[in-house]
This record gives C-alpha cells, sequence and structure tokens, in this order.
C-alpha cells in the first residue's frame, strides 16, 4: 500500500507547494520523484512530470515572476533584445569585412567618355559615391587624399575627437567602384576649356621626374571649393590660423599649448600671460562658435585642471562684426547660444571689425560706449580665423576664359542644371559654384548626388540613343513589312523609355536644418520639419547634434572610431601634449 | 486527517528522494522534517519553503550534474572568474579614477635644496616617477611637454598605433607628486658649473616678452639624451628622415604615402616609379630592424590592397655597415631575422658604408663580387636614418667647462653613482651619459630608479644630520646626567640609522634582455632568465613583444589606448590618407 500511496502524497505535498507561491523551481523534484515512481503502473505522475519539467525551463528567465502570464512577455521582450543586438552586430561585422575585401574592378573602357572630377570634398565625394564608374573613364584630380568630414573638425582642434576618425581614404572609397577609378594626388592649377584639358601639379614634397602634367576631359566637374578668405586685412594671413583642413587643426591643438607652456614659463610677466591666455575667434558662424565652445571644454575640463597656475588668466573671445553670431539661426536660439557663453564665461563681441593683425594684438574697430566707433587693440595669444570663402586661382583663372562669367565673383555661377554658364560640358558643384545657395556641406553633398543621377541617366539615354540608330538602320533594311513593324514597334517603346529618361528636373536644394555645438555639452538645433520650423537647444539638443553627425560620418568605420574617441575622450581627458 | 498525515507523507518521499542519492541539498531535508514531524505538523510547509528557498541560492550552478562531486568545483572556478574579473575593472577603474582627479599640491618649501632636471625621457622620467618631491624644490626643464614609449615609435610610422597612445603629459604626471613641481618647457642651452645655472631658451613658435632665462640649481641631473647622429656623411640631415622623435614618425608616415602617390602619378616613368617606391633604411639595430619589417606589414596588409598599381614595384631595403644586423642578438637569432627578412621580400646589405645621400640616390661603399670594395648608386624614393647618437650642444659645451672630461668624446664620464666626473652636485644619466652600457631605454630607466631611490636617502641623511647636531648641543646643555645618558642614547641609534643610510651600493645595471618586432607579426627576444640566456623567435615570441611592451607602458591610460590602436588597425587596416 506505502508504495502506491507515496507517489500521490507527494504529488498534492508538490501541488501545495506550488499554491505556496514559491519559485516553480521547487517543482524540479516530482520529475525526479516521477522518476522513482516509474516502476508505478499510474502514468499521472508521468504527465505531471511532464507539465512540471516544462514549468522548470520556462523558470529560467530572469527574475521569474509568481504569475504565470509574466513569463512569455518577458522571455519574448528579452529573446527581441537579444536577437536584435546579435543581428546589429553581425551587420557591423559584415560591413567591415566588406569594406576591408574590395572586388576587383574591371578597367575603364577607352571608348566610353572621360569625366574629371577635381576635388575630394563633399561635392565630389557625394557625387563619386552615386556615380556608376562603369558608364565614364573616371578621373579624380585632388591634392588631398582623403574626404574630411568637415563638420567634426572644430573637435579635433582640441582632441576630443582625432583628425584621422574623421578622415576617410579616397582610395578606399575608390577602390569600391564598380568600375576602376584613377585618382592623382595633384592640384588642378588650370582648365583650358577650348583644350578640353586639366593642368595639373604636384606640389607635395616628394616629386617624380614628372610633376606636372595635362589630363584631357570630355566632361569636367568642378568641386575645389573655395579657399580662406582675409578680406585683405594685413596680418591675418601671418598671425592667424584658418580652420578648414586637419592641418589647420593640428596648428591650432599645438599653438593653444604653446601658448600654454609659454605662459607659464619662468619670470613671465602677469600682462604678458594674460595675452598669451587671451584666445580670440573671429567669426560668429557655426565653425566659430563650435571652436569657442570645444576650447572653453577643453579648458574647463583639462587645461585648468593639470596646469592650475592658468585657472584666472585663461580667456576667450568671440568676435563677429555682423549684430549677432550664428545669423542662419533663429532669434531665440541666438540668444540661448549667447546666454550659454555668458555661463561659459565665453565673451562674445559683436559689431566688431577687424581692421588690423600684429603679432601680438588684434586692432578692432567697435562702437564705443559714447556711440562713436573707435579703433581698440586687443592683445592676443592665439588668434584663430573663421570666416569667409574667397576663389582659388584655377577658378578664378577659368571665369576670366568664359565670357559669359565676367560677373562672377563669389564662384562660377552655374544654371539650375549646375552646368557653368558658357559652357556646355563643365558642371561646378559646392562652395565653388553660385547657385544662390549657403555655401554649406549640406549643399554641396546635395548638388554631389543630383549630378551623380543625372550623369547616370545621361549614360543610359546615350545608350538608347546608339540602340534607336542601329533600329531605325534595321528598319529600313527590312525584308518585309511584319519585320518592318517589329522593328518599329521596338522604336516606339524605346523612344518612350528616352523620354522619360530625359524627363529629369532641375537640382532644387532641400534644407534640412542648421546645427551647431557651443560648449558644456549644449548644442542648438534649426530643424526643418516636415512644413514647419522647429528649434531647439541644451543637453539634450547636444545628444540630438552627436547622434545626426554620427550619422552623416562617411562610413561605418569612421562612425566607430569617432565613438571610440567620444568614450576616450570622456574616460581619460584630452591630452595636453603639444604635439 | 489528511493535513496530519501529508507532512509525514511528504517526510517519507522526500527520504526516499535522498536515498535514491539526487541532489545534494536533499540530504540536510529528512532530519529536518523528521523532528518537525515529531510534534507540530503545521508550521511545516513554511519550514519546508525556507529550506528551499536557501537550498535554491545555492544550486545556481550552471548545468548541476548528477555527480554531486562535480557541484562545488565548477561553481567555484565559475565565482573564482567571476571575481577576478570584476576585482580586475574595478582596479581599472579605480586606477582612472585616481589619474583623473590629482590632489592639492603643497608648494615647495623655499629653504629645501633646488634640484633641477634637464629632459623629459626615459632618464629623467624613471627618476621623477620614484622620487619623493617634497624633499627638493624640483624644476623640470624639456622641450617636449610629454614623456614618449619610444620602443613603439617604429608602429606609428605606418599606424598601427597612433603616436598619442604612447605620449604621456608631463603635466598630468607632476601633477599626481606629493609636493608641486615647475615645469618650463624650454630647451636647455648652457650649463654654468661655476655659477651653479642652467640657461633656458623657449625656441617654440610662440614666444613672450621673456623667452629665455637662467635657472639656478643646488643639484643638477642632466638626462638631455642624444641627438641624431650623420657620422658628417653630406645629405643625410637634407634628405634623410630620422626616427626618434613623434615628429619624425609623423614625417615618415606623410613621405610612405607621398612617395606612394608622386609613384601613381599621370604618365610617371618606370625608372622613376621603381625609385619612388625603393623605401631604404639606413641602420641593422632593434630601430630600423622593426621599421622596416612595420613597413613591410604596411604594404602587405594595406597598401598592396588599396593601390594594386604599386604591388610590383614596392621594396624595402635594410642597410648595415657591420656585418649582421642585430648585433646584440645571439647568433641563431640573427639568422632567424635574417631568414624572415627574405622571406618578407625585404633586402639586407650588410657591410655596405653609405658614403654620401642625394636627393634621389645613395651612395655606398660596398665589397663586390670580385672581392674589392666599389661605389654603387642606390636610387630611393624614402631615407630613414636609424643609426647613431651624437652629443647634444648643451652636453658638448658642459665637457668643455670641465678639465676632468677632456677626454669625454661620446658623453659626459659618470662614476659609479652616476655623479658628473669632475663635479660633485651634477648627475647624468641615459645617452648622455657614459657608464659603459648601451645607450637603451632599459638603461635610462635603471639609472633614473637609482638615482631617486639615492637623492631619497640623502634626504633622509640630511633630517637625521641636522637632528644630530641638535641633540649634541641638547647634550652640552643637560642639566644632569641621567638626561645626557638618555640623549646619547638617541644619538647613538641615529647614528646607526646613519650608517645603514650610507650604506648605498653603487648603480648596477641588470640586463633584463632585448626584444625586436621583424614583420609579419614575428618577433625575436633575447632574456637573461635567472642565471642563464633564453633566445627564441616567432609568433609566439610576437605576442610576448607585445605584451612586454604593454606592461612597460607608462601609464593604464596609455597600456588601454595601445591595445585600443592594435584592435583598430587589425580590424580596419592602416589609414593610407597622407596626413
Amino acid at each position: 500500500m506505502a508504495p502506491v500511496m507515496r507517489p500521490f502524497a507527494a504529488a498534492r505535498v508538490l501541488t501545495q507547494l506550488q499554491q505556496a507561491g514559491r519559485r516553480s523551481y521547487a517543482t524540479s523534484r516530482p520529475s525526479l520523484l516521477a522518476h522513482r515512481a516509474r516502476w508505478t503502473p499510474r502514468p499521472t505522475f508521468n504527465q505531471i512530470a511532464l507539465r512540471q519539467s516544462v514549468r522548470r525551463q520556462s523558470s529560467e528567465a530572469p527574475k521569474p515572476k509568481p504569475k504565470k502570464k509574466g513569463f512569455p512577455i518577458l522571455r519574448w521582450t528579452w529573446r527581441l533584445m537579444y536577437g536584435s543586438a546579435l543581428a546589429g552586430v553581425a551587420y557591423v561585422c559584415y560591413g567591415i569585412y566588406e569594406m576591408r575585401n574590395p572586388n576587383d574592378q574591371p578597367e575603364p573602357d577607352a571608348a566610353k567618355k572621360t569625366l574629371v572630377i577635381l576635388g575630394t570634398g563633399w561635392g565630389a565625394v557625394s557625387l563619386l559615391k552615386k556615380l556608376d564608374t562603369e558608364n565614364y573613364n573616371v578621373i579624380v584630380v585632388s591634392p588631398r587624399n582623403y574626404f574630411l568630414f568637415t563638420p567634426l573638425l572644430p573637435s579635433c582642434t582640441t582632441g576630443t575627437i582625432e583628425h584621422r576618425s574623421i578622415m576617410e581614404p579616397i582610395r578606399n572609397f575608390l577602390r569600391h567602384k564598380k568600375a576602376s577609378v584613377k585618382y592623382y594626388e595633384a592640384e588642378a592649377t588650370k582648365i583650358d576649356y577650348e583644350k578640353r584639358v586639366v593642368y595639373i601639379n604636384d606640389d607635395s614634397e616628394i616629386k617624380g621626374d614628372i610633376s606636372s602634367t595635362e589630363v584631357p576631359f570630355d566632361m569636367l566637374v568642378v568641386g575645389v571649393g573655395a579657399e580662406n578668405a582675409t578680406f585683405g586685412i594685413p596680418g591675418v594671413r601671418e598671425n592667424g590660423l584658418f580652420l578648414k583642413e586637419v592641418s589647420d587643426a593640428q596648428r591650432i591643438r599645438k599653438r593653444i599649448m604653446d601658448c600654454v607652456e609659454t605662459a607659464t614659463f619662468k619670470d613671465q610677466s602677469p600682462d604678458e600671460v594674460k595675452r598669451l591666455l587671451h584666445m580670440v575667434v573671429v567669426g560668429g558662424g557655426p565653425t566659430g562658435v563650435e571652436f569657442a565652445g570645444e576650447l572653453q571644454d577643453f579648458f574647463n575640463n583639462d587645461l585648468k585642471k593639470w596646469i592650475p597656475d592658468i585657472k584666472d588668466t585663461f580667456h576667450v573671445t568671440l568676435v563677429e562684426a555682423l549684430p549677432n553670431v550664428l545669423p542662419m539661426f533663429s532669434k531665440q536660439l541666438i540668444d540661448y547660444t549667447e546666454k550659454t557663453f555668458k555661463e561659459e564665461t565665453i565673451t562674445i563681441r559683436t559689431k566688431t571689425m577687424v581692421k588690423n593683425v600684429t603679432e601680438k594684438y588684434i586692432e578692432a574697430e567697435a562702437v564705443g560706449p559714447d556711440g562713436k566707433k573707435q579703433l581698440e587693440k586687443i592683445p592676443y595669444g592665439l588668434l584663430v580665423w573663421a570666416t569667409g570663402n574667397a576663389l582659388r586661382p584655377v577658378v578664378k583663372d577659368f571665369i576670366n576664359q568664359i565670357p559669359a562669367q565676367k560677373d562672377s565673383r563669389r564662384g562660377l555661377a552655374v544654371n539650375e542644371y549646375l552646368v557653368v554658364k558658357g559652357t556646355e560640358n563643365v558642371w561646378a558643384i559646392g562652395d565653388c559654384a553660385v547657385a544662390n545657395y549657403a555655401p554649406t556641406a549640406q549643399v554641396a553633398a546635395q548638388e554631389g548626388n543630383w549630378l551623380a543621377r543625372m550623369f547616370n541617366k545621361m549614360a543610359k539615354t546615350h545608350e538608347i540613343e546608339s540602340k534607336l540608330a542601329e533600329l531605325s538602320v534595321a528598319q529600313e533594311k527590312a525584308p518585309n513589312k511584319e519585320t518592318r513593324d517589329r522593328v518599329f514597334e521596338e522604336i516606339k517603346d524605346l523612344q518612350k523609355r528616352l523620354l522619360r529618361l530625359k524627363q529629369i528636373g532641375p537640382f532644387e536644394y532641400t534644407h534640412n536644418g542648421s546645427l551647431a555645438y557651443i560648449g558644456s555639452e549644449k548644442a542648438v538645433a534649426d530643424i526643418s520639419w516636415l512644413s514647419g520650423n522647429f528649434a531647439t537647444g541644451g543637453t539634450i539638443t547636444y545628444f540630438f547634434w552627436r547622434s545626426a553627425y554620427l550619422s552623416m560620418c562617411f562610413s561605418t568605420r569612421n562612425r566607430i572610431l569617432v565613438v571610440m574617441d567620444w568614450v576616450k575622450s570622456k574616460t581619460f581627458g584630452r591630452d595636453v601634449s603639444r604635439e
């Protein structure tokens, strides 16, 4: 009797236990029981055991709740998170693998038209990204063998980001195009429109037997950008630093530390220390504002801590000729920026025109308290000139060649198809083109994209046209009516396709908004949202700023490197070595 | 009846279970239950429940095995791993926190002796690391405001490591010393031994009103290192690049890409391409060998892939005047290195003396097949000069001031206590000192350490001596015998301590071994093991090389950054942008 009764009782005991609302884990026992009880003729126990073993598995979810219902939800959210994380990692890894292992590229067919692209900036690279290179013999000429993600350049001046994290080698990028693309690291010195050639010159340290030659073109895209304008103010080029290229950022980084080290030199007079630690930024555009913010951050987070001697004398001043900074932003954001700068103890001097720059001070004209304009000497240690674009010599020279461009001052005048006015096979994009848009990366990128699409369509059009020519011949030669009709049919729908292809609208710029970092982990954003506009500033905007720029980065590689740098500078602080 | 019967039954059931030899925790139950069952049936369930909840925790080991024995081992190894991992992370985090948050430093007391240290290299920094700065007024003078971990510098030339990862700002380091230390970023131009002053000069871009001044010293440590020697061979300084400083590594990195880009310039002649892609390294020491290896790696892993045009023309040659490379290594490792280089298609040209360097070729004297010496022209694109140390001007000048140094050629002659011969308060360490040891980082570091220990002892000695002086006065003034005796006792054991302190042995160098990376993930190592010597080469040695250098890195920060860089370059490859 006993043996038979035992399992029974056991079962009941365990049911009780469960009812006691304890962890379903306790149920693991009966399965063993069941095992013990296997010799008994009662199948019910195996069933119980089965049910219980199922529960046991289910109980592996973290912090199981007494409610049975809770389980599947928990389990599924868990699995979902898990799965998506894995998928994400796999995707990134695949991307890196792809990047590391380019396929072989066919040499471009010489019969095709030669498309020469000058520059490796926003315009040129966006164009190259979308261009089907197998349709043309593509040749890229630029003195810079990498693409630079300029929006994050101000962060490089203080080491928040290392410059290599925002550079993408043009070689790697071109190596991934379908058909191979020639690249020459050289400066385009002259465009000869009559001869259809570009003269290029290798002006780097190492020169070969041939260091300047000519590149003939059938189609030419000018995307050489602009150079820094000093508005003819004496001393700017000699004493100031610009913020356009990687080398500029490096120079600024060195200069900041040089000023600090010189200020802490033995027996330096207080006035001189004050001068050396006065950092002046000219230009209230996004670049100037972001740099001023980054610089102040650098001081607050790092310099102050490691070199306490300078903590009372370091000062940043932002000079702007217009009545306010960030002109492209809405009023409230301008006020917010000015408020934040005040809190950060950055001085903003608007309506101040720099007239002359010497080695140790700036002469600026500002409206004095008496309302009269007066000239003032501002001593400085570091001067960063972050304003103004000027024509590059090659563009200036090109303008002079073309009568239709005689009135062009700010750049090559282009029509709504980005064709340089007065030419038929030359296009201009980016800062060297004037199409009534602000000279921003956004505009250049959109122009590049649009042009790529157009070139791809042109190639297709060309193809169809030649086919049509063949067909019309075939039609004439056709022996009998039905062949002729058949060919005619073909011709008709080819022409339809052609028509469709030729319906390409002019370039139109769509403004996505403006972003700027203003220091102490705050940013301002003016975003075009659907029809309306949407302005915001603060720390949340700062995270938006970061994620926006991150998503805009050129490659996964860049994205990962930038994030690593952010973590690095957050964890270890910025580097105060002078290099 | 049932409720009463139930626990009984349960008890029986569980006894059975336990007999069945299932899960260990079952063991505790029967006694309990039996015991409980004896008098009160009701509370049993809570009790059981309690026991179970206890047991549940104890039984959280993964994949429980039927064997009882298996349990604790598994569980404990697991916990151990877990625990140690957590401890490690915590340790690192604490280290970083410490690094980021220095304490306030007391200003050094002017009454103390002024100790001036020239340099921020291996010697000077090792000295500073161990020195109790509160014993002296410490002043550090160096044109380089960071410590550079030179052994990994060759890796920076190709971007395997970013130079900032092996730099440690001297400011951060000094900020963590007990008493504050003055640092001047300046070049020591002259040591005036008579006047006991050092003349320093700020030769950086930015100069203050005062850019050169004098620093008086009571004690002086010269750790300025050496500069590159060209052995009077014409053209080396003009056309070659050295590999000593960060700036050198950056210059080389740029130059490599410059050569490649110039070689792929339009219409370059085959011979010229061959010349431009011929990378010549002069000097078969560890630096030269490691650089050659790194360069070949760079080509094999990256350049070849991204710029296929150069895959047949890129070539690395290592030139050495002696009969073999790596003279400090054992014969078998030299052979191994030469074999590996052959596999890597790096040409080694031993017994080849460079006589003259022009812009495009090297004139070298080598023994020809006919056994006669003959002059040969070697065209090159990049020339890296990785051999020879020369005196710095300041050291040369100092030598001329001291008669006892008139025979010093290779550096300041020092005695076994590292005191510069002919002086009493000037010490020299590192490459600028001659103590019959090779001019290596290892020697410099050990000298610095030893000197720090000695200075610390000297400070203590001085303290005790002054105390003794006081006591002897007290003894004389003592009113009665017992006081006199008491004082006398004090004097005695102070003197004992003094004796012990003064028993400081001379500096002795202990060679820990030599390491060198030879490319394609292989390294060679000659390690002094206990009494014997232990030579090894290959891929495992490469990992040893890495871990050894990692452990030698200056700070946790450096270690983490270097590892990150290794991962980065392994994952994404090296950067082929010219910057």
